[in-house]
């Protein structure tokens, strides 16, 4: 079985290829699809991933696998949430996590509750079959900015059970317990057992 | 498990409660729900039902299924398909199927191949966990209105494998074989499935 991944980031699929059961290809929808990319215009990460496995699919026309996913701050009431790429669009993810860090300036440690959440869905054109779930990874906003790993928001996310930020932990201990790795592994296991559930005609 | 089933047909839910598996229970949205209706504005199928399971999901606060379904017409491009209900809004069925058949007047029996689609979807707002599957079943446009029984579309659509229309065989030979029932019979393989595939957490 060969799946496309929505994406034109080559760390991500090498990501996804790591934890991928053996039965599954994946391959990066950039191997055969220059400058294209889906308008990531919905309400929520379900909304978008849903949205970027369909049109992507259907501009490929094979099975395919996509993600959207972001930062929930719970005192915040969700924010940045689905605009965790989007808000303050031409400002560094420096600038972002200082404008969060401002928001949260008088928050306590036990009120800073956060979560990265990942909305993964997998479509196949051939026979509309489709499905979502959700991973998550829970913990809190750090008071500053610490660590020089990683990417996007992980150097003020302290994962629970740690007390070093994902800035600090680096990738390989953030792709072990990550919000992207749990949402995946959910739909592979769903994948796999597609031809058990006797739902393809 | 209590799932809701998105719709306001007493018929339909009835239709749904005979397939579904004994440790299930579905109850109508209709129930609890009062004037609600969701703005099928998608253009297709699959739109359709997850934007209803969704948001019938978001306002009940309950795992809900939802399907939209209808007829696609080989020869006329998959027309009326997502239009099914919609085209020709203030006229009834039987106007429709005079409209269809009219168009097809010159067209063969063996190239009247058509089919009845559903797409049926579950979701479950607790966890964003969503699946969608199709069902079908294929046949051919009759050469005139036979028939009394059933609804919609029925008495021009003749199920490949028999020779009379919907119409004239009734609906407990419709439910047998009907596309809905195929696609509901996959959800709900999938649903009591659910906690052997480890995708809840």
């Amino acid at each position: 079985m060969i799946i496309y991944l929505a994406t034109n980031n080559k760390h991500k699929l090498k990501e996804i290829n790591e934890i991928k059961p053996k039965n599954i290809q994946i391959k990066g929808m950039f191997e055969i699809l220059k400058d294209f990319e889906v308008n990531e215009d919905g309400k929520t990460f379900l909304e978008n991933s849903i949205k970027k496995a369909i049109e992507t699919a259907h501009v490929l026309r094979a099975p395919v696998i996509a993600d959207d996913s972001g930062l929930e701050i719970k005192i915040l009431n969700g924010f940045p949430g689905v605009y965790s790429a989007r808000f303050m669009e031409n400002y560094s993810y420096k600038d972002k996590m200082k404008y969060i860090l401002k928001k949260l300036e008088n928050v306590p440690f036990e009120k800073r509750d956060a979560r990265f959440v990942c909305s993964a869905t997998y479509y196949n054109p051939k026979n509309n079959i489709l499905f979502s779930v959700e991973g998550e990874v829970k913990g809190k906003i750090a008071f500053s900015i610490l660590g020089k790993k990683g990417f996007g928001y992980d150097p003020i996310f302290i994962p629970n059970g740690e007390t070093l930020t994902f800035g600090q932990l680096g990738e390989s201990i953030k792709n072990k317990i990550s919000h992207r790795k749990r949402a995946f592994e959910k739909l592979f296991s769903l994948l796999i057992n597609i031809p058990k559930l006797e739902i393809i005609s």
